[in-house]
């Protein structure tokens, strides 16, 4: 895999089955809506074209059978619309279709039963580049980034991660970065992260700071 | 006023009353899920605190009676939360009170009848510092801000501005820029821009590039 960027969301309170009502996505599907929007942000570009350079992992963690991983692989999806309800209506659909030992659901879109602890320690044996968004880190604009590389940003809901997540991290070698001064939204931060890779490697450029 | 930031949305197919489903945002509400989208942009910051500097006027222009503006004023707005559900559940509220000569609808949020050409006229009338946020423009990065001037960020919907919009913008002198080498959806944009208003008033810097 060359100049992937893949996003991994830890959604603490997310519904891990299709019983969710799409009025309900803030309250009773474990706020859905912020999983949704964290995609939208991710994958889309003006005119709702996929960006097909990007990956998204969303680790949902809440009832009634967690863990479950919803990926999004942006070179494979198809039909993928920006609105919150447009894209619950997916994940609704992935989990329903979800069966053991078949992690594909429909193209682009695979569901597992991994966690982040193992999600995020698998990509670091693989030696992709780990960066925990957060807002004591370093200045994203002061980055190095390299266009043949794989990038792994991280990020909590409105819960965050804990401090063993935080621990493991650590662990991992993973490096925080921030995108600004101002604490933001998981769907924000997505989406100014987004826009300086774009700026780094929109003429080709290996690499810029 | 000073220091504001203040964002104009032109929806050209969005109700203009408050018979719609929630479940209808993108279709039958003329597209008001991204009005939502824009909305929960620019006014929250982390933990659905609101942005106290920024305002936001949707002109809706969709059926059955155009125009009518929604603005929301960060620097009154309470319980205002990220989810498109829950901000086109405040629009649908805010358009059923709407009653002619009265304005004000709720703490925060006001409607009147004013249409795009109107709306902004006047901000030029009043100097404020007419920005429309578009491709072709120059980079946000380059464009010097003031700390305490009034800026006024125009944008379209999925349909954009037309010939016509274009044609005032440029009469009454409102400078173009871009938010990067992409073409994003609105949202993106206007999470970009609060970023990097932030970056450069965060220490309360007059200004900087």
């Amino acid at each position: 895999m060359q100049g992937k960027r893949i996003f991994v969301l830890k959604a603490n309170k997310a519904r891990t089955d299709h019983k969710f009502h799409l009025k309900g996505l803030p309250s009773t599907a474990g706020r859905m809506d912020i999983v949704c929007r964290c995609i939208s942000r991710a994958l889309l570009y003006y005119g709702n074209k996929p960006r097909r350079d990007t990956v998204f992992y969303a680790v949902l963690l809440g009832p009634p059978q967690p863990p479950k991983t919803i990926t999004i692989d942006g070179a494979e999806i198809e039909g993928l619309r920006s609105s919150e309800i447009a894209i619950a209506g997916l994940i609704r659909e992935s989990l329903k279709c979800f069966k053991k030992g078949e992690e594909k659901v429909m193209k682009g879109i695979y569901v597992n039963q991994v966690g982040f602890e193992d999600l995020v320690s698998n990509f670091a044996e693989r030696e992709y580049n780990l960066i925990y968004l957060h807002e004591r880190g370093k200045d994203v604009r002061e980055v190095y980034f390299s266009l043949n590389e794989v990038y792994v940003f991280i990020l909590g809901d409105h819960i965050g991660l804990n401090k063993e997540d935080e621990l493991l991290l650590e662990k991992l070698g993973v490096s925080m970065v921030s995108v600004g001064p101002k604490s933001l939204l998981g769907s924000h931060c997505i989406a100014i992260v987004q826009n300086e890779l774009d700026r780094r490697f929109s003429s080709s450029r290996s690499s810029s700071l």
